[in-house]
């Protein structure tokens, strides 16, 4: 039983020292040593718990995934009406770009790993699906796509600008990306 | 005169170089040592050309997006009425996204060096500013920041699913974005 606990603790810290690190170094900054280091865990527990370091790298990124799907799924929760929603992803747009630096940080290297090595687009695949299917109890699945396209852009542009817009302009962009227009 | 040529090759071949070792191993992985090596010029140019390696980071990230923006040119270029602006703001989306794996990891490998260092974002900041010039001379500026940032967002989505949406939802949400929503 204690073993049990023990082994399950010493996983998550693993998992937390490891996006520690990929938020400090980048994800080449990551070796079997230096997470067990951070962990404070024997350099054993990395093989007993972890198929290789791209293994550890997946459960990192997913654990990280979970993260911000649970604020997709905290601010969308509430809303009921149309209105609400666009004014519920207008929170999540700010929220994301004016959130921690190190959640930017570790979405993009992500994403900087995803566009270098394909293998990793399994993880970006789910992580999209994941988050389109919350829109999708407000919206037709086309129109969660490209509002979450649409989420993505304006997070990333609002986050890396000296000079961002500000929330009405993301209020109209959701706005029109989710209204039919005239065929 | 001879000196003047050399050393102005001798420059854009370091620059080049910088770009060909992120791609391949990314920003953490270059140094003067590297770059020198990988450009085939002694080390003593890496001082004489650059002020330091985050000299040599801006330089190289100014020529990419430089190309990137060019790109924006030639798509936007041709285009007269707005549907033909239309049709080629989703060929950009399909060029970015589809083009070289390349020009896919410089840009993350950027948006990673603003994401973690902020004085990089005058690199991102300016190379958004020129984006959006282009668009506004077809839209109002508040109309080309949100096209932007969407065009940020499809192509990134685009390159990163494994299942990626079609031309036609592209064509969709670019004329959503651009249409005027009724108040």
């Amino acid at each position: 039983m204690t073993t049990g606990r023990t082994d399950h603790q010493r996983r998550e810290r693993i998992i937390a020292a490891t996006l520690d690190l990929i938020a400090d170094d980048g994800v080449a900054g990551v070796s079997h040593r230096k997470i067990a280091a951070r962990a404070a865990v024997p350099l054993g527990s990395m093989t007993y718990h972890f198929n290789g370091i791209d293994d550890v790298l997946r459960e990192a990124f997913t654990t990280f995934a979970d993260q911000i799907v649970a604020l997709f799924e905290a601010h969308l929760g509430a809303a009921t009406d149309r209105d609400e929603v666009r004014q519920a992803v207008a929170d999540l747009v700010h929220a994301l770009s004016e959130g921690p630096q190190r959640d930017l940080v570790l979405t993009q290297e992500l994403y900087t790993l995803a566009a270098r090595r394909p293998e990793y687009r399994t993880l970006t695949t789910r992580w999209m699906r994941r988050s389109r299917a919350l829109l999708e109890q407000h919206f037709d699945p086309a129109t969660a796509r490209q509002l979450d396209a649409l989420i993505e852009g304006l997070s990333l542009h609002h986050a890396l600008d000296s000079e961002p817009h500000d929330r009405a302009l993301t209020v109209e962009a959701i706005t029109r990306i989710t209204t039919d227009t005239p065929r």
